[in-house]
């Protein structure tokens, strides 16, 4: 039998340990693997391109673990009533290429996002950071500003989005969480005030949500939205002038803000977190994690809730695994003469 | 909800239908999906490659359809009573990105496999093949042999291994299924008498389990064993004299026995099928299947039970979808004080 974890049992471990909690630890097992990045056999995630969405296909493993995640992106399902993103994912053992773990990834995915974005904030927003502003206050927005408020020591939060009723929601899923919440009417203007800029915006094309000219020294940013060919949200000009750190680059250039650069010199995640190259240099600088998700991530976040899921005895088994007594007997289980056919 | 298909709900279906008649239908829809080639996004599989094994993805769509398939092959996993190939795979919705079906695909990659392996006959054994010797007895060895003689008129069937034991699992199997076994002392000796070889050996390497002296005018060879870089059963000179149909050339020059060949001029199944190229020519070509295995029969099988299992009313529902009101409001499902999380 396998492990599988549903939508309900991964809100169940989470509301078990709590999601600051659960920021802190995913944050941390980030940094442990970001730290191992030879170790792992990584590729570009494999992806086929529909007129309406992306089908995607992330694998990743080390000498232990095979992970992989299905996920899609399809920005007119909300119009249906629809998740835009659906995701699940395998954790498998790589001595035996037996499954270990199938389970959710939709909510996963929100977690590790988030928690990715807070690992790079803590090596490149200023150490003194106290306050950000996030645009686009979707379906990923509560998870990145919690993530962030869990590892850091974020206290204000300004929030702009286009639409009310995203406004709304926002707020009230974060009422309870020791914020201080503001709505934001004019980006340019609150831009000054703040530390850290989170953009996580649906809109598709080549937009620029931040342009270079609103920015001030020593600002961060986590460019969430721009994750796809042909989606961006940043000015290119705010590209030449930080310092941009990517994920995997051989991925990144492609997905990423800098799939708008023709030259680029970017730092990847994994350098500085090890030291090899460094972090925020000066309290003017700045910066840019031009985040677009990494299969390195999922393997994280699965191998995590796989761990959690076996120390609380919470999921269920599904039986995928043919249980034979000869391994060359695979065809005993369609045998109606054979006992297991009647079990 | 999703539908799942545990291994129980497999066996359960082809019971309800009948293994000959599930290798007839399943031949017939391969045929149908491989006429129409043009209409698959198609690349070879993804393998990663470890001192004791192979895991692999293989993705396939078209524009209604996006099929996936997790698969192992560890050759020393029956030494601890485990499986040698464990598999699983999802089929999906193009237009939503929503998968449909996750099912169990180590029965699934059986039948598809064998019922490839008879399509492929159908064009390039003779057609008054009435007799076939099967080289390896292991766990692909029932499935291919009925998968044969459901859609050709098999009724004599040889059978070799090395292993006693396979032999005896083989034998006691096939009991009861009307057809004539024979087992098989000499190799050479029986080709003289067959019409059809298949060679189904597990055995690691490059390896000569035909050689090209002993074969007679007019045979049909299925090639299933050599199916990875560095694993083949074939005499090279077999594949320099007869006819040799793969399924995919691109996957099947790296992993089939052409991967012996510095120059080959395959033909690729989907070629004869559509009547572009021509099958079997006379009576005394010999013709090779040389099969390794596509993403499109899993795609077929995939769909197949899909609309098996709703018909039939058997299979699982699992929780893998995120249920909210608002496709913007993920998080409240992490929101205590939301009735959902109480459910």
């Amino acid at each position: 039998m396998i492990r599988f974890l549903t939508v309900k049992n991964i809100i169940n471990i989470i509301a078990e340990i709590g999601l600051e909690t659960c920021f802190i630890h995913l944050t941390q097992l980030l940094q442990q693997e970001f730290s191992r990045w030879q170790s792992f056999e990584k590729m570009p995630r494999i992806a086929s391109h529909f007129p309406y969405g992306v089908i995607e296909l992330m694998p990743i493993h080390d000498e232990q673990f095979y992970a992989y995640k299905y996920v899609n992106g399809h920005p007119t399902n909300p119009q249906r009533g629809q998740l835009t993103v659906i995701a699940m994912g395998m954790l498998a053992e790589v001595s035996t290429g037996y499954p270990l773990l199938i389970s959710e990834m939709t909510l996963l995915t929100a977690l590790r996002t988030a928690a990715t974005a807070a690992l790079a904030s803590q090596y490149l927003a200023r150490s003194n950071a106290r306050s950000l502003l996030i645009i686009g206050t979707g379906s990923q927005a509560e998870f990145l500003v919690l993530a962030l408020k869990a590892v850091l020591n974020i206290q204000v939060v300004y929030f702009f989005d286009i639409d009310q009723r995203a406004l709304e929601k926002f707020a009230r899923n974060l009422m309870g969480y020791q914020i201080e919440l503001r709505l934001c009417n004019d980006v340019k203007k609150i831009i000054k005030k703040v530390d850290i800029i989170v953009t996580a915006t649906a809109k598709k094309g080549q937009t620029l949500i931040l342009e270079n000219s609103w920015l001030v020294p020593g600002l961060h940013i986590n460019g969430i939205g721009g994750d796809c060919p042909g989606k961006t949200e940043l000015d290119p000009a705010i590209l030449r002038r930080a310092k941009v750190v990517v994920e995997y680059l051989q991925q990144s250039k492609c997905e990423g803000e800098i799939q708008q650069l023709d030259e680029y010199s970017c730092v990847e995640l994994w350098e500085i977190i090890t030291g090899k190259k460094t972090g925020r240099e000066s309290n003017d600088e700045v910066t840019v994690f031009d985040s677009v998700g990494f299969a390195l991530e999922d393997y994280t976040v699965l191998k995590y809730f796989y761990n959690l899921s076996k120390e609380m005895g919470i999921g269920e088994e599904i039986d995928l695994i043919p249980k034979v007594d000869d391994s060359r007997n695979l065809f005993s289980l369609l045998c109606t003469r054979h006992p297991k056919f009647h079990n």
